[in-house]
């Protein structure tokens, strides 16, 4: 609908901007989870690992959005309605990864709190892939930029999937779910890899 | 007054940055409040249900706020002394949603606690009025702005009077007074719709 | 030194943007401390006035700083070292008024808790002459700048000697000392008022 | 590689501006460790010293990281992976600042607590440097920014070697430790000085 797109470059930038302020306090509040023991003993400090891995795991995970969110609108050229609320429903789903980050590492990577987790990767997951599609119809329509979309949104279906398959894992053991997880990362985490040629295709 | 404004759309570009940046801060600090329960048990975290929905609800709220201020300040065109400070009310009635949020979540959506998230969201709706109007005033007078201030100020009145009306249903039941807030909210989540041609006249 | 400068007005732009994330979080976090009450009874919401008063005054304050911060960077033109570290001085000195602002509120406006109030209203204060005396050498030198200078720092002048009279003041009584606090935020909050002529000469 | 690049200059803005909301967030939330007591008696004020001078130099620490980020961007032209992740890797390690900074003011600056809060100005010092190698490597190449770069490495290079030192020192005693602190932040200050002269050779 064109009459429901009203601004170019400019509206986009507010648009960066306003989400890279919300991603930067969603990786920065994480990190208030660390409370310093109150003893004084070492042991005290390294019993605080699986709260500190925790953070790190998704540390990476917010940060391996953004990166890909500042990609994916380098695409967009106007702003529609669409645009607004899918990517506000993303940045929705990714403020609860405190919530899951630090439930995960205050219960020691059960297979409860692993599960809630993974549902919390798979909910942006999703959200993101319709901010794609909509960049996608809307945005440059070049074949460079189609080129990035259809690799992209294929290695994404890949991640949803990915997350999908480790809540029935998480059951066997947490550490297959987490792995699931860090397997995900792993294939964003290198954007010139030969992962990317096989999306490319 | 002519001599009150003193910058093009270098200082408005300023003053929405500064918006952006309290406004993602109030978005995101409300996730803070769903603290991750000691106990395991699923129980436990389904006894979140009312802060989260608390939670869902004022992020919409704020959403729409920041995606109307987005577009509202397209038409700003000077920085005045009453658009700084009307947008500075704005934000200030904007911060106590963390407050009412919390304790609407807190107090199961009692209705004590249901008018004051109604006086809260009341409070930001007339600021936000007088910050259009300074715009209407002071910024971009062509017809197409005009009829956008024509149509969606009609609109934030119909979301005063809605958010009013929801104080004395909620002594009948907190659910009417919520009810209303969701109205509001659903009247500007769709601005293309034929809702809107209803304020286009 | 002009060897010491090494930028024009992109880098002041980005002096200014760090600025504004800093003044919207310590605007923001200081609405945290209003802690929703666990008992619903309304006695309970009203006990939180002095907080809540608290919050409001802070609030103002700090909106008068960002204002005044984004007129006087108006007109910088360059990045010197002398403006960053009396930036990041004049930052600094803000991020105390949250602490302040919560002992003020949980200790109800007694004698101690205003003296300190005031003492961390004096700081920003006397940082804010510091960076201006730095744009005040570096930046525009046009008549328009010079006497915006002229004015501006005699109102400042004139703040931090309000700040120190309402110290002996408050042992008097603390009505006393936040009146001082409150006269000097009037005298910020009008730029084009009769106020102003008075300091322009 | 070539091909791992894909932006110019408002590519690079976008990271700033993130990096400048992670760096605003983390300096500005380690003023929450400082909690106003619940006594009003000035001794208890006294009392939060070693936790608002952990404060005060942590501060001085971020800020000149941010200083120093500020004007090492001012030579990238444009985006790559490697200044994606390594500058990811620099704004976590910064942000386990504010842990590190608490753990030193509640435990009094002990040997432990000095030691853990060398490692964690170690780490950015580490990671600044592989962001540095970056820039040097894919940005301006004119002799200026070369000349900068090398001064710059090399004083990078002297600080961490700095934090290093400091590591044994707080076994003898920890202040020796801040000292080496202290001392790195006084190198880096002053940016005009004799120091500087020293490492531009």
């Amino acid at each position: 609908m064109a009459d429901d797109a009203y601004e170019g470059r400019a509206g986009v930038g507010r648009v960066e901007a306003f989400s890279d302020g919300v991603v930067a306090i969603i990786i920065t509040i994480m990190v208030l989870e660390l409370h310093p023991p109150v003893s004084e003993r070492m042991d005290q400090l390294w019993s605080l690992w699986p709260i500190f891995l925790a953070y790190a795991l998704s540390y990476a995970y917010v940060a391996i959005y953004w990166v890909n969110h500042h990609r994916m609108f380098a695409n967009a050229t106007r702003v529609t309605n669409d645009l607004l609320w899918s990517n506000m429903l993303l940045l929705f789903t990714l403020s609860l990864v405190p919530f899951s980050t630090s439930y995960l590492g205050e219960h020691h990577f059960s297979a409860g709190a692993t599960i809630l987790y993974l549902v919390t990767m798979l909910l942006p997951s999703i959200a993101y892939a319709w901010v794609q599609w909509t960049i996608r119809r809307t945005g440059r329509q070049d074949e460079h930029a189609l080129a990035y979309h259809r690799q992209t949104l294929r290695k994404g279906a890949v991640s949803s999937f990915l997350y999908l398959l480790g809540i029935p894992l998480t059951l066997v053991s947490p550490w297959l779910g987490i792995a699931c997880a860090a397997l995900v990362a792993l294939l964003w985490f290198l954007p010139a890899s030969p992962v990317d040629r096989l999306f490319r295709r």
